[in-house]
């Protein structure tokens, strides 16, 4: 089966919005066995989304298309796509209701414009918007006069904004491509999260003793992004479920502790939930970071149970007045050095009463750094009820990176104080 | 001038990596004059990525390509195209000296396999990797065969690592299509950046009075994000520049203080800039943002110079122990409230010896609504040497969301608490 993705937005471009939801439903296709094959975006002209939506058909056996179903002028997809497939625009009573209702359940006026999102292809299978006025739309397309040999295609219009489009593809589209198109049963597919490790290093340590699986189909796919590497193992087929189990168990022995978690697990979720299933706290004191580990953790719903607080000490003197980190310290080893990183990791964990603390410093450039220590130096301190420990990094890139690979040093530093397993708990390297 | 854009890459049609670079490169393009017309994502298969370029010479004048230069199997773009265009690959000597030399500089082992890197199609135009072992490739497809009518493209091949892919562009591709192609010198664009308006609001407060020069030529468009939105002003021809500025100072009239900033500006570089002018600093007391405005500062090169510090105080004992908030105070009107948000922002305030300070409070959700102050409420106090307010805000929306909006709206009000100028500054609404 072929799939092609087609986003439609004039803001994505001139790039002004990154299109999120590109990565979002190839991933959810993807992990049903069915990746896109292309994915096409075009802004909200009328020739562009034409032009799209008729290669698109003359291809694949699904087309996806997000946005453009709202009542602003702008909004076209829904009117242009009923005119290229020669179909009447009939106002459907049901959606003409709904925007109504949810208009008064929101306490704002019904304005007139809004009555063309009611306006539904002929033949198309409405998908109702729980949260928002314009409905998703299903147009079978048969015969599929864009396509060599014709055939049947299916066209599902979804609308553009997330908390609109996720709940519809999730809750509607996939139950109906299940049954209507080969959402293929017997595809299985596990995504290993890693960190720590370079995907060369990887491929060193897991292609050799994969082999023989991957001769047997067993598909091995790796995705670098900085400071983490996913490796995805899929297969098909009636044993692939077992297949996949059985390669994961072997890349879980040989990358060990590497391994943090699968699919959708993030490095501060599975530090949150091991905090928690430890009845644990972790307070954090953070000068280069800038706050930006608290953000990490306070994004996982729960994080109150587990994470006090924290201090962002950007200055010497907050430093010394949140975290008491002492003036000679500061002095003598500097404000970027293990015994600093120490300190401020001893004095958040004594200030907040937290069980772990860690303490981060460093030079995130662009200005700042020294022959002695350079842009990019780091060190990580780590408290607990044992003593403080620090570690040194060195993380030579630019700010923005720098801060997202230092933060997940920092966590994992963090997960792995956790990992000695507490009763009842997996074992390192399964969290 | 039509343009496509290719952006090659397995990970991104499995989803597990945003596709940034699309933004990016829609970006430089249309804000020279030239946007992109179509922007196709395909996975590292060669007859993906053969169709894709096939198609997109089938109908432009400049195909971008990223990705698949490098040195591993995947990496197929180069060995590829030169197929499809029938042109044999040629080692560039230069180009593997420089391999070679890069590797030495890095201390890195030279490896056989890199040498791939070196070839080139034939009549491709190398363009040097300061950043990397891949080159950039151009390549003039002159005459065309795969469009109808014949005429001439211009192929451009880049390398998919950010760091290398932006200084290549920008430094060398940009002035070749200046040469070769037209990136309009008579096009001018100004982007306004506005917070605290929706775009409906927006298009009535401008489109009335703008409809003039529309007519004449002007181009209007919105780009609108959680928490912002963008006015995008364009013109082409003699008198573009011209054109757009009258318009800019309309427009920055009728919205006031609602614009922030322009072009690449953000709110958090607003804020700091204003800071370092009038030699002010700020402090930060987050809990429900958990630290994330902290990060947006701190994001800003030259942010030390205005940001001592700051608190996350996630639990009630840490907003008591880090900014001094009376238990009576917590215990009488809650931890979200006005006087504790006030309180938080006057306690960092003097701790951190700040000139002002913001205090945070809030319900992200999902859990710990009530009745009297359900999921999405907000209290924000700003203290400053003249006193303490505090203002509610009501943000119903998820998680993520919820701690984006908030940082708006507290960055704004501290942006307005900044704007009375200071001698030599611009005038309000013109940051």
């Amino acid at each position: 089966m072929r799939i092609e993705l087609i986003n439609t937005g004039s803001e994505l471009m001139l790039g002004r919005v990154v299109n999120t939801h590109q990565a979002w439903i190839c991933r959810q296709l993807a992990d049903r066995g069915c990746p896109v094959r292309r994915q096409v975006t075009v802004d909200d002209s009328a020739p562009a989304i034409v032009e799209a939506v008729r290669d698109a058909l003359g291809a694949a056996d699904l087309v996806v298309v997000t946005g453009g179903l709202g009542p602003t002028r702008d909004d076209r997809t829904r009117d242009l796509i009923a005119a290229l497939l020669g179909r009447p625009l009939l106002e459907d009573p049901s959606v003409w209701q709904h925007i109504q209702d949810l208009m008064a359940r929101r306490g704002r006026p019904v304005l007139e414009r809004m009555r063309l999102q009611a306006r539904v292809p002929a033949g198309a299978r409405v998908l109702p918007n729980a949260h928002g006025t314009a409905p998703g739309l299903l147009l079978r397309v048969e015969p599929n006069a864009f396509r060599p040999g014709g055939g049947r295609s299916l066209l599902a219009l979804l609308p553009g904004p997330a908390r609109e489009l996720v709940p519809m593809f999730l809750e509607q589209l996939v139950p109906i491509l299940r049954n209507d198109l080969p959402l293929r049963p017997d595809f299985f597919c596990r995504t290993l999260r890693t960190t720590g490790l370079g995907e060369s290093q990887i491929e060193d340590m897991i292609a050799g003793p994969l082999r023989e699986q991957c001769a047997a189909g067993l598909d091995l796919a790796y995705c670098a992004r900085v400071g983490e590497v996913d490796v995805r193992l899929s297969a098909t087929g009636p044993a692939a479920s077992e297949h996949v189990r059985l390669a994961e168990t072997l890349v879980c022995r040989l990358l060990g502790d590497r391994v943090f978690g699968f699919d959708e697990d993030t490095l501060e979720g599975v530090v949150v939930r091991r905090l928690a299933a430890r009845h644990l706290t972790v307070a954090l004191a953070e000068s280069c970071t800038g706050g930006f580990i608290a953000h990490r953790l306070t994004n996982i719903p729960g994080a109150s149970a587990v994470f006090p607080g924290g201090a962002v000490t950007y200055s010497n003197d907050a430093k010394q007045s949140m975290c008491g980190v002492p003036s000679a310290t500061l002095a003598g080893q500097g404000a970027v050095s293990p015994q600093t990183a120490s300190a401020m990791a001893a004095g958040v964990r004594t200030l907040l009463g937290a069980d772990m603390a860690l303490g981060v410093t460093g030079i995130a450039g662009p200005g700042g750094g020294s022959e002695a220590k350079p842009v990019g130096t780091v060190y990580i301190g780590l408290a607990t009820g044992e003593g403080v420990m620090a570690r040194q990094f060195f993380n030579p890139v630019d700010r923005e990176t720098f801060k997202w690979v230092t933060s997940q040093q920092a966590l994992d530093m963090l997960r792995h104080a956790l990992d000695a397993p507490a009763p009842g708990e997996a074992a390192p390297g399964r969290p």
